[in-house]
């Protein structure tokens, strides 16, 4: 079976207790059962990991290319903006990633518009919450 | 039965017959069929629409107002960067909308990479090809 | 008798169901009323023409030029800030004209600050609702 | 009877003396004397002040807010560019206040295209002359 | 026999009529004549079409292709330095197109010194009158 | 007994007046008081002065140096972020200068955000309230 | 009894080793102490942590939050201009955060000028060396 | 005889104390005294003049207009790069003027780069210490 | 008979050996011939220069007003972008000049879009190869 | 025997598997041995590091200044462009420090065209591969 | 005998045959002569030189330093905005090097506003004619 | 034997004498000393040339090319940032080309941090005095 992994940066563990008019009230938890189930229909496992450390998010995406790992659907957070290294390891890792923000980062602080991820990913999804995540997740899978 | 408004900015009407590396081998007649597939299965109706006209957009957006569409899928094309007056009948219209970019917006010429319709619509989906309008349906019909 | 043009371009025959708090809750037909008991007292007649069509309002201003119009009053609204063919028209026409705006500019997105209509129009009125019309044509009835 | 201030700064009393291609040859005391008129048919009064220093205009505008002045009529002239404590003056005010240039100045310098004053203020009026003010006058008396 | 279309934006239905210190004292029907002289020498047709609607510039330029219109010359008038729309259009119709401007756009003001059109064109030609016209077909005849 | 100049710019003589969610709805009087008490604590003098004239503030610099103040606790106000002339006092002073701001100017309109004073400062606390010229105080006191 | 937690960013471990001139000759332990003996004459207790890792300082900070800090007073170092994850976990904690720099900000380079962490603190205090600290303390114990 | 103005801005009352290293250690009387000097040389008064207030050199300006001087020699300081009313001032008053600076403005900040007031002046002389308002007063007595 | 000067900038004489996917195969003495055969057409003749050297171009141009040509046409090549004295040099001969580019400068590197020579040049051709150099030798002979 | 240190920053382990149009096909450990070999010619050793952690990096430098290490070679890889706290471990340590770059970072993305660290560095070496880091170690071993 | 360098750069050649609205209808060789006379007033000698080339100028200072002359006035010309090299060349000399610019280079386009020379000479002045030219002499034969 | 060209721009000719605190006290005699022991070392010959003119250093880069030079070590000095004629010399040539800076460009004036010519050229170093010339001859002659 083929998996998808979810990589998710800085402060998203936090989700449900942060800024619930921004990010929704639902929990990592609620989104990891969630996309589980999708992956389920899909016929695909997923590989769920969260770290608010730059380094660690670059080491797992190293792990997942050398285990076999077929896709990626990347949130960034706060490192979309400003990571140079994390655009590198997408880059380097030759996965298909999607990148995705469940709000909708044009509607906030201008150094939010640009994403230095972006342009070495497949596509972006940005506003739609957790769907977000399923739609990627479905894109990946079928393409 | 709810309708969905599709609506299509300058040049999609040669989709297949244009520059089919950035835009993929099938048209617009192909698109139609595809989300008519796809509204079917999410129990709405959809209203398809294209012009090269930017007053014909402002003028369709305001009628779909007034017949009672719930929601559109937009993809302004090249007015995506450079149209004030369809960013205010997006607001105007207090429609939720959700932006489509079939490719990938962010792996072209910088004045692609902003957007002034995007801070009026929900969320924006670039670069998952037709897949996109079918995920910004399945996001409006369900939220 | 001499006629003064009204011109107000996309999205105003919105106006009375467009966002409220931002453009009052009067309609179009309110302000052509207004504006013709207006003209009346200053000896004048009107043309009122909308359009949301950028193409539309250049044809309109030709087509003034060619009847006589002595004067105009223009709300290019959206394309105030991005339309060179408007200003070129404007230049083009060598009619007196005044730029209008119902809501105050300044008050709104950065990319409002800027008119490419301003610097060939014989002056500029913003935030003063329907009156800001008025005071325009007064103005151009007794220079 | 209701009381509208006329605020006029830098270079004002120059009127008719400075620059007549850009300011027209009339004075500052023919200015007050078309408003007093003007005013009178409003059925107010108006108090008239100028003054070179910034700090005089600010004291002046608080001044009137301890006494009870109704509205405010501001032509900054050079500090409309640069004065952010002016700024904070009409800001502290809480006094409806309209910003008038006898000149055009999105047809002048590129530095008075900007206005630090024009957010603080109900509406700009450009280019219009001495008749600006009264525009912004009746503007204030009626709203 | 072979059909260079000449395609020509917005005013300059009003050539003659429009600032003639800038662009000349012809008329549009002068230059429709003098290129179909020109195209006789070069034993090709043309195919003339002006308006003021950047939707119908667009329409015109798919239509040419599908009709097997050769090469495009295009006067984008103020669309050259704003319109993705047009652009795109261009890119889309892989026509060799060459850009010709009747008056010369760097000596005027600095938006026109930005072309948005050109680097989906073969060449720019500005600043030679309705010689540029020629030239243009020449090129293209030739080429 | 040493003593410590308190110097307020433009507008500050409206605390407690002006806009009191941004400002507190204590006035100057009441923080100049807080100030002695303050400065009694610290074995200190203070010397209090507002006013809206920057040449009146710049007047008092150089009399403050002259007449022997220690030091100097500054809230330029709105001539932070405009005055040359200030900053030059502040240089020319040569005396230990701490810069203060009662609301927390990074919170605001991007203007706010640069200071010409700053870089000639001993320091700068912003958004403590009036706590923040009883630290200014303190820090100078003790250094 | 009352926590203030004290988060200090890269580099500050080599405080009193590194660039005397620039940061003192004191160490982070000398701090410590420091504001230890404030804390008591504050009725509170510190919480104090120093490291060179972005994550490390957003997973203590979310710990304090779950484990009950009333305040926190933070020094990010290199990273209060770069990094917006550490914005987003100071905006998620809801905790108030005073920004300190031992260093004053605005005389070093103008990368050093801006702060992406400020518009999420409740203050700023830059250049009064170890002092900042205990003042930040006292504002926060006493608001 | 005729009379050249010596206008001084902000701060140089401070000459001699102010700065050494910049501004050298001769006074504002040393300076009055050279060119009381040169003045006699070439056949002219001077007056002399220097306020740390906007206004007031704006109101001098205007009295020397209607008093008759014949030229002015400007040291704006500060101003000169942040005042648009000193700048019309000069415009206003018709009057030949030449901008001079004691320091070398192009060794300083970079916003001492720019210089507002020049472009209405007949020329700059920056650098040369005192002489060069002697070199000023030359150029404008033998013009 | 009347004499057009062809001035050719730095690296031109490394035509057909310099990346000829750019330039194309054919050398500057071909370059030479084809416009001798055209100027024979026109009726006049041509001096023709190249030169790596900035004041050999600016010597050559001065030379050529001296002995009478009557029109220029120029292709700076890199010194198009760089060179304030190469445009001093065209404003002082007071001749017509054409600029023209053999590739087409939009479609290469940002600094190239740029010129400093055009605005003070009569017209610039770019992209047409060596047909540019015709086309302008035609139109200066018929203007 | 003294010690150079070769610090390597994220995803240079994936040397070899990244990218090797970019990076080549030679491993990390391939650069480690050819160091050794380097270092025994200088009659040095090395002290080898790689992290995708910003954190770990910075440790490791105030590590080796501790320990006694002489000299570093940096490569930052995408820290270079976007970390302060680099920059300032890197001032903090006083040790010499060369940045070594594989690739040629001017014949990629603007982004990476500046470098925050270069400035605190002795020197940089950009597009040598493998023998930049022997260059820089040879310099700082002969220096 | 001291000797004064007197270095004119390109175009200079032209002067009273170049636009003599900017320049004045004098000659070099009368400028010479001028300078010749101001020079035996103040008992030095002059070396006159005038080159259309960058090298030569280089060239010419580096000659001036080895023969002992003792000071320069310099005219770079349009060289003043662009050449880095000269600017290095008067690094360089040591020499104590005025700027002068004959016409007022404020009052001209914006790219003569800046200049790369001016940061390492003593001073400039700008708009005074060839009166500069002696004032700068006047200014380094007696400081 | 092969040849490896190395070719010094501006003012390198007075290394030794210029600023010795930036570029050291050896002497371009020196240099040229120990390059061509180096040459030796590495079975090359070394062409050495220098000069102050742009266009002598495009000359000898085409004569070079011409000659048979395998490979070229550039200085531009001043040129490096203002030259696209030397750039575009560079791409002409299709050698293999090193940029080289004795002094470390990003520790000197802002307008140093950019290369016009380094896109061109497989790689840069900077900061390694004549060290950084060998490390580029050595680079050259075994890749």
């Amino acid at each position: 079976m083929k998996t998808i992994g979810i990589l998710n940066g800085p402060n998203l563990d936090r989700l449900g207790k942060r800024e619930p008019e921004v990010y929704g009230s639902e929990t990592l938890a609620d989104l990891e059962e969630r996309l589980k189930a999708k992956a389920t229909d899909l016929d695909y496992e997923i590989a769920f990991f969260q770290s608010n450390h730059e380094g660690e998010l670059i080491d797992k995406l190293a792990e997942w290319v050398d285990s076999g790992v077929s896709a990626v659907v990347l949130n960034g957070a706060g490192l979309t903006h400003t990571s140079v290294a994390l655009r590198d390891a997408i880059a380097a890792s030759d996965l298909p990633v999607v990148e995705v923000h469940i709000s909708h980062i044009y509607q906030r602080e201008p150094f939010r518009h640009t994403s230095l991820t972006a342009p070495v990913c497949k596509g972006v999804i940005s506003g739609l919450g957790f769907y977000g995540y399923e739609a990627a997740m479905e894109f990946l899978a079928k393409r």
